[in-house]
């Protein structure tokens, strides 16, 4: 794992939360970006090499509106940056951790991306993510 | 805020959760450390620019040990390194944040510490740490 690349957040409210962390970090969300699939509209902040991501889910049956209705608002997950995604994965399966999508997925933030099942990580949700080389799309 | 200088993750057990983590991240733990106020054995892995940061109960009434009974294991704050730590609480006060302490305290890793509460931060426990001039002691 080369660092956390950022912190994902579940919100309830991504207009209200946008402000809450500009005045906590100081600074403003540098974009906004909607992924359809996920039922997600994510927002972003910079804090030096690192990001925090806001989420809220823009539908009843979303990864995040199940997130919120179970455990509230909060930290949601943890994605490491990673040079290599296919690499990372075979290592990670050889140890027993189960990736939950068989193949690294497009998330946001032009990235590849797979998750850890947080039954084998102390209850936390671990994303890898790596920068894809397709460019937006 | 320079960057996430940490996260903090409850744990059960230490010495199986800093095996997990070994397997995920592919490093040993560099350190660990008792905070007996604190009523908490912390174990660090560094990824990075930033470390991740086991946090397992000693004493049961301990915030670490009231987290786990609550809420099970888990993310339980994300730290943000700052450059000066009495003006960023005094720029967060201002702001109508309210810190947990009204001073700095001594923390884990050398580090003078102050959190917010996660009543204003949507749910999520953030912690401001600075490096201490006067050493470990």
């Amino acid at each position: 794992m080369e660092k956390i690349e950022h912190i994902g957040i579940a919100v309830k409210n991504l207009k209200i939360s946008n402000e809450t962390f500009t005045g906590i970090l100081g600074i403003e969300s540098y974009k906004t970006e909607e992924i359809e699939s996920e039922g997600v509209k994510t927002s972003f902040f910079n804090t030096g090499p690192n990001k925090i991501e806001l989420l809220e889910a823009t539908k009843k049956d979303s990864p995040i509106a199940r997130f919120i209705e179970k455990k509230g608002e909060g930290i949601h997950h943890i994605a490491f940056a990673v040079k290599d995604i296919y690499q990372e994965v075979e290592r990670l399966k050889k140890q027993g951790y189960t990736p939950l999508s068989s193949e690294p997925k497009k998330g946001a933030d032009n990235k590849l991306v797979v998750f850890l099942h947080p039954k084998q990580t102390n209850g936390v949700l671990i994303e890898l993510c790596m920068e894809r080389e397709d460019g937006k799309k």
